[in-house]
């Protein structure tokens, strides 16, 4: 991934970064009197815009580019410098940046490429100017990006070669991909949504993604959060910083690379590794970010964001002037988990009062098409009065026999009372300028206006899934008394890297982290073994031990099921003729048949921590791969998200005169297992295969660990 | 459901429809000066709109309306007419309809409501007037309707009162709201693309939604048909025409009412019996229809349907000038089920020697921003050429540094030749007329643009899919040789409707038809009982048979797995002793463990046949709801995919060392089941609960059949 050269930089303050975001002067190193060129292209934005602030066009032959007085090099502008365009060749940007430290800039925004995705020589390059501006302090934003956009009238900063001129609004965008960046901008522009900041940071050598989030969380003129990547450089840093942000506000994320083709599209683009990620999805569902697959519907969603209340709850009130249009939202709000709820009696007495006799009084709220603005009005009223709605969708078709900007005029005078979130499918012929004036009402008065149900229906249903983001608390992972020393001691003895523990090992680290785990014994000689199962009660497991046996099951060196001592003794013979082994141990474990089998485990994922996984055992794995994923560290709330989760999750429960298992045991183990990879990142790979989960408690049966 | 009662009626043929859409006259009964109200606004959009034919406004008062020559009534016009608007009170159409019969009129649209959405009142009118229409041979489409459009030059008949005027093109809708209908109208104006014929028949009393299918698979300039619906009136009519129709050309269709909310919603408005409703998702399937759950999705692809060949494969080469948004289409098409293969040796040869050297050459081809007309035109070209290459997805954003236009030209050329269909997601920035010149050579030149990579994706994977419908072919059912009379016998002597048949009958019934049933008998005395366990075999299930014994099972009148003589005398004496019925009969049957359980079902649906349920039986089925359906008559080629599209469907292969089932027994179980209920459509409902399957072998164990 880009720039991971930067994992141990301190956290970028936001006030550090106004020079990048509200710079008050500008210089473009490389200005261009070439039109077309980037050097060209970026001072005719800034102008065209409506910079506020100083423009410097910094080249050593032109006197003046666009008619804009230009200096030779930065050394001979006068006047301070906050931010500085550099779009010269790779090799002389360390230079440059040298340069930029001792003229005092602030920011720079590096354009051109070159660097670290191209190659050893542009890593060195890059790492060589990295250094020089650590060295003055100076912030470096890419290289290898598009830069920055300010849409704040106060400044204008159009810091970018892009096409589009955004009109000021509260949604702000970060994007790691420039080509996807500008076609999400492009597209907020053409649903008139408005927007904040812009930012684009290609290789991301210095200022990360993380600091661009972090300055929009603090900015108070940004509502809403659109944020578009392939994977991250460094998550933790990203959690710890959206985790803040995403409580203030709305995150609308995506992340691109989730089929293995589509991964191996971003690695040749990017230069990561391919293999499909799923931790970054795991991230932004513990960090409370709206996760969208469609890039279409997150900007959508975008525009009921930056203008609506959040609801403070599921349950939807329709009112439309159509038919057809209400049944489509209503099949897909119920998708999206929210209900259509009966109104209440009185409810329903005022509507019998205010709506035409041949209007449908219910939910949908059908005013039909002759219904006009006072129709509309009453509806509207009800349902904001309705305890048992907690949002409202509209369905308006412009029919030509009607009022339509009064029926507007009256669902804006409601929205601006925001009560409860209000979408509006708005069904009309945008080319008839008497329907373009019913627009615009809606628009100035800040409804969220969309062309299908089903597109309206998503984007509340997207409000709604913020909504359940900030009521859901997985609280702090516990931390349960565990026998530390033991552990160290274990852990610290095996030294080499890539190696599993053997079985005592594993399980005396279980039981010290309070991992029930099936009773068992590690012995010597035959003797020891029937002595051992003698002391843990039959039935018994035996395993051969020995480090020429790693697939002991294959090779016959597990029994189950062995019922008295005189099983014992003869299967344990057999195992000791057959391996022959001068280091072969006896393992003996209580046999435990008739749970519930699941099946645990964890893999350790790099700068993030482990991923946990549980799933129930058998069939289920093999034939419906029905496990799930969390990350560490997993907390009570998380733990039962797991059991809750899996398809099979009835199972759990008990059907068909089966008992149920202790769910509670389960979680535990999950919470235990979790701190124990939490405490020792250097734990690689755990399997707990099977865990037995009976009425009344769960043990971990059979478990290998990679250190 | 609108419409039922024209089931009986011939179809209509496509000649007789030409009056409806090819009118050369038009009378407007209703007609009204008033602006705004109905009788006014056709008149306006027909004239608006450039109706080639000729306008009667009938009218009793007025000598003119809208500076056309109005009548008192249809007899005062000299000429012939062929279609006649009625938009008068629902009382006097009767009376209008045998106007109408008499002028030699041949179609009529009534867009007036209050027929059978409103009560018996309306029901009444509305058989009046059929039977009047039908006595003189007047095609009527409507009640309650918008009315149609035909765009061709040639008539411009805009025969609705909606405000949308489309240009003419390939695509034509039928919908049955006309709220739906229209906004999906719209959205084909605003993605410019075209329209042919449009239709809304509202309560659809003679011309039906099938009927309308008939002609525009007929009609040479629809090349692809939208069709949303909120169910079938009479779906055996509907499957007889699209059957044929999605031959020729794609259907892209979208049915509301898919969840309970939702369709109860679709209930309130249309009169219809609420319930979510499968079989119409099944009619899709079983039909070749492209079914949408989204009618966004549904409209942009249809852009794609209107402009380009069908792929004859899944493989799709992909040309870029951005990274981002290659990887989002390459997740977006290979979820739908489409490659991206690596291109041939050849092909990276010729791309070697003409992209830039900064372009990355694979799959996708990336041009990088800077490559212009040439380097898009030989990546195009390679494509086309590489035979594992099937489809092409561009993604061309309008860098400020390129000759866009050049590259327009170049999509064109290829895409001219139809050699492969071509999908371009195209971002730009629409509001720059330097812009919207390469948008309009594109468009122009045919090739489907959109503005977000997973839409455009989306598309491709919907012409992919119309492949699949069109090379996939489900067969005729096969006919086993059967014994009837035995069944009909059985049939027969079971008058009573909504019974059960006896334990008996259901296996003699069952056998007849040749499905395997596990051995048994049904017998009268305790010593019987032990006579006829004895001819069958240990281990037996032995059953208390008698009329007053619903649920035998949870009262103790089930024993299974009983052993030898001992046991059933034991049992059966216990049976007899408790319920003491004069009618008690004991059923004996062969008990056989150890299979894989699976269940049956069927279903009767009225007007339609049998929905027919397969899955896998006990936890399966509880926890996981893992069944799937079909309609009948089920074929070969659907049985088995029934037996492959169940989630847990590795599981009849065997897994874990057990063995897998016989599928070839099991699908001809389904195929006999779907004879049975094809011969006897009076059987509303089978429970074929166990099926137990074995490796050479399945077996009926328990069923129940409702008559």
């Amino acid at each position: 991934m880009n720039g991971a050269v930067n994992m141990n930089d301190p956290k970028i303050s936001a006030k550090e970064l106004d020079s990048l975001f509200k710079p008050k002067s500008i210089a473009i190193i490389g200005a261009s009197s070439k039109d077309l060129s980037i050097g060209n292209v970026i001072i005719k934005n800034l102008v065209h815009y409506g910079y506020t602030g100083k423009i410097y066009p910094i080249n050593p032959k032109e006197p003046e580019i666009r008619g804009i007085k230009a200096y030779p090099t930065i050394f001979d502008v006068e006047g301070e410098i906050d931010l500085a365009h550099v779009i010269i060749p790779s090799k002389f940007v360390p230079q440059i940046i040298e340069d930029c430290g001792k003229k005092g800039i602030k920011s720079v925004i590096i354009n051109s490429a070159g660097f670290s995705e191209n190659g050893d020589e542009g890593i060195a390059l890059q790492k060589a100017f990295l250094d020089t501006a650590k060295k003055y302090g100076v912030r470096v934003f890419g290289p290898n990006c598009q830069g920055i956009i300010n849409t704040d009238p106060q400044y204008k900063a159009y810091c970018d070669f892009t096409f589009t001129f955004p009109e000021p609004g509260a949604v702000s965008i970060v994007a790691l991909s420039g080509g996807v960046g500008a076609f999400i901008m492009q597209s907020l522009f053409d649903l008139e949504i408005g927007m904040r900041y812009y930012a684009s940071n290609g290789n991301a050598c210095d200022i990360s993604i993380s600091d661009v989030l972090n300055y929009y969380g603090e900015d108070e003129g940004t509502k809403a959060i659109i944020l578009y990547t392939e994977g991250l450089s460094n998550p933790l840093e990203f959690m710890e910083v959206v985790k803040r942000v995403a409580k203030k506000k709305p995150i609308l994320c995506m992340k691109s690379g989730r089929t293995e083709e589509g991964s191996k599209a971003a690695a040749s683009h990017t230069g990561s590794l391919a293999g499909v990620d799923i931790s970054t999805e795991l991230i932004f569902e513990k960090t409370g970010l709206l996760s969208f697959t469609n890039e279409e519907e997150m900007c959508q969603a975008s525009m009921a964001f930056s203008t609506q209340p959040i609801p403070k709850g599921n349950r939807v009130g329709i009112i439309t002037n159509t038919g057809g249009p209400a049944v489509i939202a209503t099949d897909e709000l119920v998708s999206a988990g929210m209900q259509i709820p009966a109104l209440s009696e009185r409810a329903i007495n005022i509507l019998k009062q205010t709506q035409l006799p041949e209007a449908t009084i219910g939910n949908p709220i059908d005013v039909v098409a002759t219904g006009g603005g006072s129709h509309f009005r009453s509806a509207l009223d009800v349902l904001m009065d309705e305890e048992t709605i907690d949002s409202v969708f509209i369905n308006f078709v412009t029919a030509p026999f009607t009022d339509t900007d009064e029926v507007a005029r009256n669902i804006v005078e409601v929205n601006a009372k925001r009560i409860k979130p209000i979408v509006c499918n708005f069904m009309t012929n945008m080319s008839l300028e008497r329907f373009q004036v019913t627009a615009k009402i809606l628009k100035d008065g800040g409804v969220p206006c969309y062309s299908f149900p089903t597109t309206a229906a998503k984007a509340l249903g997207a409000l709604y899934r913020y909504h359940k983001v900030q009521n859901r608390n997985i609280g702090e992972p516990k931390t349960f008394s565990v026998d530390k020393s033991k552990a160290d001691s274990i852990i610290s003895t095996n030294k080499n890297i890539d190696t599993f523990l053997s079985s005592d090992k594993v399980y005396e680290l279980l039981s010290a982290y309070g991992i029930p785990v099936a009773d068992w014994r590690l012995v010597n000689s035959v003797d020891d073994a029937i002595k051992a199962a003698k002391e843990i009660g039959f039935p018994v497991v035996l395993k051969a031990d020995a480090a020429s046996l790693v697939h002991k099951s294959d090779m016959g060196g597990v029994a189950i099921n062995l019922k008295n001592e005189d099983d014992v003794k003869r299967v344990a013979t057999e195992m000791k003729n057959k391996f022959n082994a001068s280091d072969l141990k006896f393992f003996i474990q209580k046999f435990m048949p008739g749970g519930r089998e699941l099946i645990g485990g964890v893999s350790a994922k790099k700068d993030l921590g482990h991923l946990i996984m549980f799933g129930i055992g058998g069939i289920y794995v093999e034939v419906l791969k029905d496990v799930v994923f969390k990350l560490s560290p997993v907390t009570q709330v998380e733990a039962n998200e797991m059991l809750s989760s899996i398809k099979a999750t009835k199972l759990l429960d008990g059907v068909r005169g089966e008992k149920g298992i202790n769910k509670k045991s389960v979680t535990e183990i999950i919470q235990r297992i979790s701190q124990l990879v939490t405490d020792y990142p250097q734990i690689q790979e755990m399997d707990l295969n099977p865990i037995m989960a009976f009425e009344d408690k769960a043990f971990v049966v059979d478990a290998r660990i990679k250190i």
